[in-house]
């Protein structure tokens, strides 16, 4: 299976399937078409049209909005919706560093198309014979992608935490990792994509960390949400991603921008490279 | 300045300005509209329609194709184009890594907008106050970019020559650099745009290449085509491509792209970082 499919699988999402859900001016979000007659009974938060949602009239701060919206998305999920709700709040806004319109509770992002952004951890080690990743693979019980391989930390970015911030406490959280250790973790771009899946759509943003370990450092669970870290020579990573579906959909886009940036595959031995390189930041 | 700025200025083609050459089924190129009725003296090469240009019938393989285009530039050229003829072959195709349609003299890439490769390499050295940057300044007298600023290597992609042995071949003839030392040279991904200009377009794609070289080696100019190497730190190379446009214009998409991939710059104190990591590989 070419690394290609990867980026084809990530970016899956059939535009006709949604309308924009638009908020100031800012087409934000994209709700399914079957799912906006639910949002009729709403109508001092959202106007639905026949091309979309708008915020309804009168919600002009970040405060009004987020209320407004707490109010309607906790009634939706009284009536059975948004099952993995998290108490975390995500930021809604079009692009990373734009000032938040408002703030949603994390699991109902996908339900309503808006963008949501996270940071992953490449952990690796260079050994005689080159370099080898930590693998971390997701606890049964986990509400998402249980049992799935996944990169060594990742964890999703709620509102007003910084992304370094975010490592260094996923670090510690997920793998026991020592804030003067994770803190060598060295920013090295983004991957972006368009999902959809069953809960909506997910055209989210994720900024790719390295962080090269020693080699007699082992990460280690300790909230139960990584069932085991494994350190696998680079190329059983590359096979596996290659060749499966073993990691969990968006990891597969870090792995292969790990693999362009370390210089693990090129553009002689791999067809698709360019495609690869434009595919893995894709505008939305 | 911002950075974006250069994504911009590399990526300011106006679509309405071209048609579309077609070959074999494939838009391959893009001919400025105020051209094309030179196209109409032969019928034998191409067909001038009203919304495009096509290859003629008969033309069915890279032989004919690549005779029948010599014979037309090489007449286009007789009457004053091209004067910048290098007598280089480049392949034309859609994407990287597939069967070349055809080959084109280097210099006519432009007028008929059909995508080129190259190899750029970031040549740098580690010291004890961070990365440092070999920098290249283009000789005076060079018929493209003269006095420019430019990566330690870069050179076009000839057709039927390997990416590595090009960069070799253009570290030892640009830079003296002995083969064994620029084969240390690291892929490292790509970057792309569609860059109009006085010649047509360029909707290119550059193979970026990371070479660390010793701290006790410097580049030396061989051919003529650099007047001088200097090496900087990396925060004076970041500087200059963030407030001038002294860097050839697809160097500087080069260098974002080196300060991206070695946390140099990072999301949290570059507000446009999503939209660079983006900007790099924008489809085209």
């Amino acid at each position: 299976m070419p690394f290609i499919d990867h980026i084809r699988r990530c970016n899956n999402c059939t535009t006709g399937d949604f309308v924009p859900l638009d908020i100031a001016g800012q087409a934000v979000g994209r709700i399914r078409c079957d799912r906006i007659d639910r949002l009729r009974a709403f109508p001092d938060v959202v106007t639905v049209g026949s091309d979309g949602v708008t915020l309804a009239p009168g919600l002009d701060d970040f405060a009004a909005r987020s209320a407004a919206f707490d109010g309607m998305l906790g009634t939706l999920r009284e009536a059975g919706e948004f099952p993995d709700w998290r108490g975390e709040l995500y930021p809604v806004m079009l692009e990373w560093g734009d000032a938040p319109l408002l703030q949603v509770e994390r699991a109902t992002c996908p339900w309503l198309g808006v963008r949501s952004w996270g940071v992953h951890v490449n952990g690796y080690v260079r050994k005689s014979d080159g370099i080898h990743m930590w693998v971390a693979r997701r606890a049964r019980d986990k509400p998402t992608y249980p049992g799935m391989l996944d990169n060594m930390v990742a964890g999703g970015q709620p509102i007003g935490v910084g992304l370094m911030e975010n490592v260094v406490k996923e670090c510690a959280e997920e793998a026991a990792i020592p804030a003067d250790l994770a803190a060598r973790a060295r920013a090295a771009g983004s991957i972006a994509y368009c999902h959809q899946y069953e809960d909506g759509l997910k055209p989210d943003e994720q900024f790719c960390y390295d962080l090269e370990l020693p080699p007699d450092f082992a990460p280690r669970s300790t909230d139960g949400e990584v069932e085991a870290f494994e350190l696998w020579p680079i190329a059983r990573v590359a096979s596996v991603v290659r060749e499966s579906f073993a990691f969990k959909f968006n990891c597969n886009l870090v792995i292969i921008d790990f693999l362009i940036r370390h210089g693990l595959i090129d553009a002689e031995t791999e067809p698709d490279y360019a495609a690869l390189c434009r595919g893995l930041g894709r505008p939305q």
